[in-house]
């Protein structure tokens, strides 16, 4: 078995083996140090016994010590209950490992942050809150990753009330994020006006409501959100049960012009499709969408729609993958989002500080905007420190 | 202000000063990297997507992958709740974090571990047994550090049951670990058998109860716990009062020859001393000892009595400090006999395992034994291996 992608005729297809993966991953990803050296007894006198005790006698003086001599206010969790990773579901804490791993060493790469993955072995949100309240003097930030919804929803709003310091559902808020900043340049090649934009989101997940929400606060009016039973509105029966549910709350704040049915329905003249969910966009309906459509189809690794389909209909189009043009990629946003916040010693990630990430990370690519260029690539260099400053900057 | 250690006419006195100590403890001393290059994007599909979930599916399929292929089970969490730390007492889980991170960078160190802190914002030992259980799947072994006892004894017995993974009380065992194989070379040099040894512990705390225990398992027949209210027997009315408790337990193991008062009784002919209490010891109670008496003068910074006193009775002696001969340092102990744990897929920290630990620290000073070196040197890079040959061995 292995993994091929095909590299839109730009690059070799890229053909990883299972064996290299295996390789790469025996041992796991990542490796803690000492940042002050341990050679002699004068090193072991001031890291540890006696010098380490005039430390702790400080910050037991001056709390606020701790923030400057350890290295807790500045350290990410990443915590998952191993509910809803990646493509493959709830597949438990310790199969979720390799992911978390991946996860901290990329905040290591991309925002030179400190991160351990905690992988949890309940799912009780009550339980999961408990444990990071009881953990806290043991970290500076909370990255929620790979919760399935609509836990995770209840989640996060309760851990953010919970804790003092910064906490974000990666897959609510770094896809909203970087589909906004997409969105804002998709929008510019295409001369349009954000807010102007009639927008139709498939999956009500985690991902569609966070994006969602991104959008209305954006200034986007017409967003409509699609689960398997279709638009999201007040009428729907199922919707009207449960009034407290997240997809109630969104029926209230989207689909302005009432919409119901399905995907066909939802599409008729609409200017954005944006794909989270993993179901498949039919060539008929985008046939449906109006002149100049902007079609995100973010499923990995399967799109909703193929790019080269799309394309027959789409002035724009943007998939999850490294392998075709406009990779929407959550790597682009958070690195960038808890540096900042931590460099600022912000205690939470407010609506603002994301709208900034979204603005820093789509100016990036404004000077060579086009229909193939609408974000930068996860692996530029400049991103993490723009989005840092811009989010550092909204959080004061 | 300054630590000063005068260094046993040697070398050099070392003299930290407050600058030096607090410049190296800015931002912590722990630093997380990824163990695999990040540079590009087939470096990012190995280690993130969409490689890595060949990894979790696999993990998923046959959870013992886990062990191989995640970080987990070779890291080691050092978890405190800030109750008994160093001579510092009960200045909660912030404050114990630098001694924390010190203990993770020793990890690293002296036994290649990767080791991260868990300080705790509870006390309750229930609710700490509950926070590790459900991060089980996080890591594979448990260093407690700097818990008071008597919470401390239950702690771990409780988690040894709890977890499938070795768990360990450092300040227990890895001093009671080194204080044998120490006092294994003192009877060698004073051509004395270690089972014939009277021997009197002051402190019943932690660290005591466990010197206690393993030399009782080592073969001592005559050891007298000392605690604030002098000689632990099962006569006395609050011991008789919690026959439950660590103290009336030990109160049956100890102390065959019944003795009760203090120090003055305890020590009468005694030929072993071993402090690992603030308390001091008299140069009058000294005088009662036996001729060539040890006396291992451990709470630090300041010993129950200094070397140069104690030398005018005691043929060996040894402290707790890098600045006088015999230090007695956890170091020799702990990374060993985690790693040793650890090589062997060990699922506890046996007494077998212990009392191997001791016999192969004794055997590396074995060589140039003398008064003066009845332990290797806290830095002597031979130890840590062999510590680890030796537990793994004892643990299959």
């Amino acid at each position: 078995m292995s993994i091929e992608t095909i590299d839109a005729g730009k690059e070799a297809a890229l053909v990883l083996s299972e064996e290299e993966i295996f390789t790469a991953h025996e041992g796991g990803k990542l490796s803690v140090s000492s940042t002050v050296p341990l050679n002699d007894k004068r090193d072991l006198s001031i890291a540890y016994t006696p010098g380490v005790a005039q430390v702790s006698r400080a910050i037991h003086a001056k709390p606020e010590l701790a923030r400057t001599h350890t290295w807790a206010e500045r350290l990410v969790v990443v915590v998952s209950d191993g509910t809803a990773v990646l493509g493959l579901g709830n597949i438990g804490p310790s199969a979720s490992l390799p992911v978390m791993e991946g996860k901290s060493a990329l905040f290591k790469s991309f925002g030179d942050l400190d991160s351990i993955p905690l992988v949890l072995n309940t799912t009780d949100v009550d339980e999961i809150i408990e444990t990071l309240v009881r953990l806290r003097p043991s970290f500076g930030a909370v990255n929620l990753e790979d919760i399935s919804a609509p836990r995770c929803f209840e989640l996060e709003e309760r851990l953010i009330e919970a804790l003092d310091c910064p906490v974000m559902h990666d897959d609510q808020h770094g896809t909203a994020v970087v589909v906004l900043a997409a969105l804002t340049n998709a929008a510019k090649v295409t001369k349009r006006e954000l807010s102007g934009l009639k927008v139709v989101v498939s999956g009500a997940g985690a991902a569609g409501i966070a994006v969602a929400e991104i959008l209305l606060t954006a200034g986007v009016e017409d967003v409509i959100l699609l689960d398997s039973k279709g638009a999201i509105n007040t009428g729907r029966a199922d919707i009207a049960a449960d009034p407290a549910s997240k997809k109630a709350q969104m029926a209230q704040r989207t689909n302005p012009r009432g919409i119901s049915g399905g995907p066909g329905e939802a599409l008729q003249g609409a200017d954005v499709f944006v794909g989270v969910s993993s179901s498949k966009l039919d060539e008929e309906h985008l046939k449906l969408m109006a002149e100049d459509a902007i079609v995100f189809a973010l499923s990995n690794p399967d799109p909703e729609v193929l790019p080269e389909v799309a394309q027959k209909y789409a002035a724009v189009v943007a998939t999850g993958r490294s392998d075709f043009p406009n990779q929407i990629n959550n790597v682009l946003a958070f690195p960038g989002i808890f540096r900042g916040a931590l460099d600022a010693g912000a205690r939470r990630i407010t609506p603002a500080m994301k709208l900034a990430a979204a603005r820093a990370i789509a100016e990036l690519a404004e000077e060579e905007l086009s229909a193939d260029y609408i974000v930068p690539s996860p692996l530029d260099a400049r991103v993490a420190p723009a989005v840092t400053a811009a989010v550092a900057a909204a959080a004061e």
